[in-house]
């Protein structure tokens, strides 16, 4: 995920050696393979009818060495799947003499759509560095062109911008050697036998799998790093799948290791050579290393990683604590915001209270395996659920309010339902109304906040609702060609981007990979 | 140089690998240097009144550090002198963490005005691969950007795509390792006392000094290959400064050992991990093959070079003389063309005649150096002098003639005079009528072809003539800033270039590094 820009150079942060060398004891081998590309394909070229391009042409990969490419011709190849990874192709010059250097450009994508859109055209306001392409001169031929950089991609375009009258290049024998921490040969069989919960599932795990680097990466095109409120719902997804819990400690150690020096957990973190923190700060994000480290511990059971990370999650809480006021109303400081979700058109201020109690009851739960003294946080945690359900209940509906407009939202219900302040009954009507009101849901276009909806379903007891939602909503992807689950998904505006661009959106977002485990908890 | 494409397949070549292995024992070692940029400049962006774009303001390489660069940002470094060689500059990110690959473009320039041109303008028929850009992402920095491919350059613009809003790149130390086999510690002191002479002079020996490399390269931009035309007149900048008479020997076997089955030497040879002919013929430039093994002889007495190579030597002239009918006039086939120079605005085909003449000449002697019989050869020569002196003389202006047409053209004075077809007294006449008739210069864009009318106007005792012509092209090119001389120049349209654009010119060629060798041996 990301969010507008926070600078904070003001900010110091620390670089907990103890920490961070249990980070490093868990760094997992990456897993390679190596993968032939299947097909050569075409696709259009232009956007149609609000529709995303698709594969037209479909040819056997043997077609690629068939033909040769002189200036300004190309071919995209199919690998058939999305793979992490490094490419290669030999190539070769037929014809005379090879008399200049052969130009390639190369582009990877994640779905054919984004070679649809020329990187010429971009002018989001993320970096457009992130747009997967290379312009390479080989100045001898016969070669092997290997990509020193890690693509995350289906298609390959190759564009011979130029090579001479006299001679034109031949592709062969195109590679991926994917690579990926996940071990497939651990995949528990998926019980269900509903077919459209299966395909949901199996896209699932795909987008887990090919995230799962040496940490979960929010997505492995973009923006490739650790982000707090994505290993949240990435660990739940392991659990129900891989299962591979070390990688999940791993990135709690980082997260506990790069803290700013006043405590506060960074929303993510740089995982290159030398783990980096981000001086980005979200307080949904923050909280959420107390869930990562609930959820963490109640599956492993690790009393061991539990006493080392307990004061980093006693941190965070006490940190937030100081925003309450006495009428049990969080008001946090502009220098914490809340994200909740990519869209900025509804009001936030209510789920970032959900949130705390949600987080706050989990720590009391972990305070309690440590035999530790929970009180002054249950009072808290009566006093912030006493604010929503009085000052914050719509007489008429029940539905909960936000903000000084008490507006009345989706994400706010669901977080209610989450956060527990409500029997299961009265959540059960609060998501009915729910349904009633506000549904079909708009306004909100990330799987991300989509899972704590359907969640909300299921918690609520409404367990057909939340799989018919969860169908609309990852179904319709599926149905769409996904191989895996994109970061941005609104099933009113395919093209929606948060970033203003949609060649720059990742199509494999770890945030989205959560049916995995909704479909082995709930279904 | 170049040539209207030619596409021979047909042809095979020999690979003699007694010669290919001579040629191996003569290749020079490369001379590494390490140099740091001088300035950071500024170029004007567009073509004014004709005029190349030049640096304007002009700072200390001092400022570089100084400032920081973000998206759409740039800035040119200056390295004071032409150099061939790989490129590398210190990056870091200035700012928040590097949130996202830093991509940059990059520029390598010979001269200024290639960087007021935009690349995707280019619509030449040459491969536009040869334009010095490249486009570089780096996942993480800092980092030593280290180019891996050579450049030809003393400008390289580096402008930042793009890093993110919360960082910026910064550049340090810019550096090339230039490379050249050419040994600065050999040159002899220059006696003239002329500046504008010495200035051509030092123009020329940089201009050679950056060919040097593994063979004489015809430029190191473009095309980075052995030319036997460009080689022919290298050498004798080789003698008349380096005197590095091995890499003219070496240059010597490698075109004997890549004749075309048919005997006929390429004219020109890709030198990369193994040489390779290139299917294309020019009759005037096989032919300077027994030129380049005769300058070769007489400058070192190598007899043993000499009897190794005169066979090949002898099979140009055999081939040639085939071609010339009862009149002695030469019918040239068209697999076998004449290049003289870029223009296709004159005629030619005098100018072959006269060079078969020059060169059977040159042949002869050889014969007589290794004492065998020369009377068949000698009777072509007379019946070929014979066709020029006859049948190609304006009776009026005394000039020859060339073509159905009787055109008169200088090219065809120039190689009338170097053919010795006339004696001395006579051949002054001559370039006097063609001063009086054809000069200036018009529709000649060479420094090739410029060498032959300045060395004809010396040949000729026309010495003040010839340097006055000399400083008027010579001269012209570095009074515009030339730091080496170019392949093209046009006094009359500075943007000349043979291949539609500019952008592509080389503008540092072999061929047009003989004012080294006229001011030596005739100043």
């Amino acid at each position: 995920m990301g969010f507008t820009f926070q600078i904070n150079h003001e900010v110091d942060f620390t670089h907990d050696s103890g920490m961070l060398s249990e980070a490093d004891q868990s760094r997992p081998k990456l897993i390679s393979q190596t993968v032939h590309a299947n097909y050569v394909v075409t696709i259009g070229r232009a956007k149609k009818e609000g529709k995303h391009a698709t594969p037209t042409q479909i040819q056997d990969i043997s077609a690629l060495a068939a033909s040769s490419y002189g200036r300004s011709q190309s071919v995209i190849l199919d690998f058939g799947q999305h793979y992490v990874g490094y490419f290669s192709v030999n190539i070769s010059a037929v014809g005379s003499p090879m008399d200049a250097p052969l130009y390639l450009h190369i582009r990877f994508a994640e779905v054919a759509d984004e070679l649809a859109q020329k990187p010429e055209d971009y002018n989001g306001w993320l970096s457009r560095s992130w747009i997967q392409e290379e312009y390479v001169h080989l100045d001898e031929l016969p070669a092997t062109l290997s990509m020193p950089r890690r693509y995350s991609f289906r298609y390959v375009e190759l564009t011979v911008i130029d090579s001479s009258p006299k001679w034109q290049a031949q592709f062969e024998n195109p590679t991926v050697r994917a690579v990926s921490s996940a071990d497939d040969a651990r995949l528990p069989k998926l019980a269900t036998a509903d077919t459209e919960l299966k395909q949901i599932y199996s896209v699932s795990v795909r987008t887990l799998h090919e995230c799962m680097q040496t940490v979960f990466e929010d997505g492995p095109k973009r923006d490739r790093r650790l982000w707090l409120g994505d290993l949240h719902l990435a660990a739940l997804a392991d659990y129900a799948t891989y299962n591979q819990t070390d990688l999940v400690r791993r990135c709690l150690f980082l997260f506990a290791g790069l803290a700013a020096t006043d405590g506060r957990i960074p929303a993510n973190i740089f995982t290159g050579k030398e783990p980096e923190a981000d001086d980005t700060f979200l307080f949904d994000y923050s909280m959420f290393f107390v869930s990562t480290l609930s959820d963490y511990y109640k599956h492993t059971r690790d009393h061991e990683t539990l006493d080392r990370l307990l004061p980093a999650a006693q941190t965070q809480i006490d940190l937030a604590l100081q925003y309450v006021d006495e009428q049990g109303q969080l008001n946090l400081p502009d220098n914490w915001p809340v994200f909740i979700d990519w869209s900025d058109k509804f009001d936030k201020s209510s789920c970032a209270q959900l949130i705390l109690i949600y987080t706050l009851k989990q720590f009391i739960g972990l305070l309690q395996e440590c035999k530790q003294s929970t009180e002054s946080y249950r009072n808290y945690v009566d006093i912030l659920s006493q604010y929503v359900l009085v000052s914050r209940r719509d007489s008429k509906t029940g539905l909960i309010t936000s903000g000084s407009k008490s507006e009345v939202n989706v994400a706010t219900q669901a977080w209610t339902v989450l956060a527990g302040v409500l029997p299961r009954i009265d959540a059960a009507k609060l998501m009915r109304q729910t349904i009633n009101q506000l549904f079909p849901v708009r306004g909100i276009a990330t799987p991300y906040m989509y899972h704590f909806i359907v969640q909300a379903l299921f918690e609520a007891g409404l367990r057909d609702e939340a799989i018919a939602e969860m169908k609309r909503y990852w179904g319709k992807m599926v149905e769409l060609g996904a191989d895996t689950f994109w970061e941005a998904f609104d099933p009113d505006d395919w093209f929606y981007s948060p970033y203003g661009n949609s060649i720059i959106s990742s199509y494999c977002h770890v945030w989205s990979c959560t049916p995995a485990y909704l479909i082995h908890k709930y279904c």
